[in-house]
């Protein structure tokens, strides 16, 4: 057993890497690209592939349809990063503040990139209208559209606002189009609801869409996005982008939403048993929040996979062994309760891996991903990059 | 009221940053520092400060008694950190696995620093005393010792199981002592409990050094360590040091357990307003979760702080104005349910300031601080550290 464990570990390589540290098993983003791709395509419409839960240009590489994009950012710090890797068209899709024109104008004056912003309101667009006239640099925005109440965005039905805001935009930048996001298909686990809401969004997004052509406002794009509603929309007429993200990697909020399977996650934290509290069936591991991050999604989902789901270091899960708490660099492995499996004896020095909740919230507490592919380390790094 | 704003802005110098960033107030750190020195001092006990929350070296010159230490850290970039930074006392205190002997062998051989790590088990204990004797570097090892069945350690009962580890690092290894953490204080928030938890810890500490010099073995060093502990210990004989880190920072986590006050927190988030949701009394910043952190451990207390409270730019809080929810990017302000408080006027382009729940994790989302003093930026930025 000893000896097949050592076998088994040269085999794959993951003896020489430092714990914990993130896997990314390239098979399965491929395969999780592909699908998505070929879903879109059969609708006709454009992936602009979200990059905020990868940030890498590796795996935007994968994800995007060229070099050049298109893709969607999350932060400016990523617009940067991005652009200097020659990605040509990004949409930063978060309500811009004023201040951040500058730094906007700066990109797109840095690199031949098409960087549009989004905005919600008058304020906004006067801002960056005043901003386009003053600089000379017409920015694209779309319009941020509300699908379901869960953030920012217009009304859709408020035609008024939304023509008003176009109005503003068309005297001083150049209005793109409209942008949703239905973040709210994030609560849902039921086949029918998660094509209702992919429905819903598709309809407010048409819908602002035709309130800005009837006041004779320009509205090219009609920009939808997230995971869920891209898995399950039955149809996207009318739309001309989805900018779904997580689907590329996936994890267990999204396989507890029904937008992947475990075994399509492509993501997992490699980490090595440090301790045992047998009387109460915990194993100690090295991996605690700091790796895993501190995102309990899974919490509120019908099966709560506390921290992580545990799976041997073929990335193979235990039974019904979860991260059942965590300190900053301390994960407590233990049975889910009710669990009817054994607790796998695992001694000091085993390495596992740990299947996230949540592949943006775990992504972000590390600054590479260690490459798998055919169950094996392929030696390359990718670098990922966070903050602002 | 809005030049007033203007020149709020201009005096304290925050317009100039890009948001969300770090803010750490160093009057706010130095007076915490201090607090805790003095009722160490009074103890007569040294304090080996934490690092794992600030995981930076200006943060640390602050805290630690001499600009060599003593110190504690969480992982052994951490050890690399500030020993390439002057630091010459370090204990690492998670559970060693085998595979990082030759890591921790590598740093007390760069630099001249005394590197101390932690064990629970036999066969822990084993690895440290082979590679000892194999490398001829014996590590001082302290043994971890379990005071309130919060994580890892040694039941201080087990005498047995203590002077078995403690023989086996005798003979190949350092035997440094033991050391405890009383994590479970984290969730108590009533003094008489806390007071008792100091207790509990010292007394489980004391046994387990008694257990080892009955055994003959050496125990110079009797470390105890969490904030709360530290905070509420009446006496601390029969220790040696106090471990707390969170203490020099504080956060709203530690103001719930009664650890701090709300107005000693050093660490904020400066983010800028980038819309609204009126009919719901939304705010929307550029603060998300992963500013913030996924950190909700507030939800467990009697008061909720959701992912942070709201305070203006210079940092005071809205009454009952908390991040109620947090997209990736986006933070969502609203007052906690129940507030009689009016929500404020926040036009689109305001700073605000949030309290975090939680120091190590938001710390954790950021590369730097930006300093204050006198409630001014100083334009010093001090860099912080993350990963293993």
């Amino acid at each position: 057993m000893a000896e097949e464990t050592i076998m088994s570990a040269e085999d794959s390589g993951l003896d020489a890497l430092e714990t914990p540290c993130l896997l990314l098993d390239a098979d399965r983003l491929q395969a999780n690209v592909a699908t998505m791709r070929a879903r879109l395509d059969a609708h006709g419409v454009v992936l602009r592939p979200h990059l905020k839960t990868a940030k890498s240009l590796d795996v935007a590489r994968v994800a995007m349809a060229s070099a050049a994009g298109p893709a969607t950012v999350s932060t400016l710090r990523e617009a940067e990063y991005f652009a200097a890797g020659g990605v040509r068209d990004i949409i930063y899709a978060v309500g811009i503040a004023p201040q951040k024109l500058e730094r906007v104008g700066r990109i797109r004056r840095l690199w031949p990139v098409d960087l549009a912003i989004v905005l919600d309101s008058l304020e906004q667009a006067e801002a960056v209208a005043a901003w386009g006239r003053h600089s000379g640099d017409r920015l694209p925005v779309l319009i941020e559209v509300d699908a379901d109440g869960h953030r920012s965005g217009v009304n859709p039905a408020d035609a008024a606002r939304l023509a008003a805001i176009g109005r503003i935009l068309d005297a001083g930048a150049i209005l793109r189009g409209v942008l949703l996001h239905a973040g709210d298909s994030y609560g849902l686990n039921e086949p029918n609801a998660l094509r209702a809401a992919a429905e819903a969004e598709r309809v407010a997004a048409v819908t602002a869409a035709a309130a800005l052509r009837s006041a004779g406002l320009p509205c090219p794009v009609v920009s939808v996005g997230s995971t869920p509603t891209a898995r399950y929309a039955e149809t996207l007429d009318g739309i001309t982008e989805v900018r779904a993200g997580v689907f590329m990697i996936g994890d267990l909020f999204q396989a507890g939403v029904g937008s992947c399977a475990v075994d399509d996650i492509a993501l997992t934290v490699l980490t090595t048993v440090i301790g045992h509290q047998r009387e109460k069936g915990w194993i100690i591991t090295d991996a605690g929040w700091m790796a895993l991050s501190r995102d309990r999604g899974t919490a509120r989902q019908p099966v709560d996979q506390g921290y992580g789901l545990a799976c041997d270091r073929d990335g193979i899960p235990y039974p019904d062994l979860i991260v059942s708490d965590a300190n900053q660099e301390h994960g407590i492995l233990a049975l889910r309760k009710g669990a009817k499996a054994r607790l796998p004896e695992l001694s000091i020095g085993t390495r596992l891996r740990i299947l996230p909740n949540h592949a943006c919230a775990t992504g972000a507490q590390h600054d590479r991903y260690h490459v798998i592919a055919g169950g094996r380390l392929t030696g390359a790094v990718w670098p990922r990059i966070n903050g602002w």
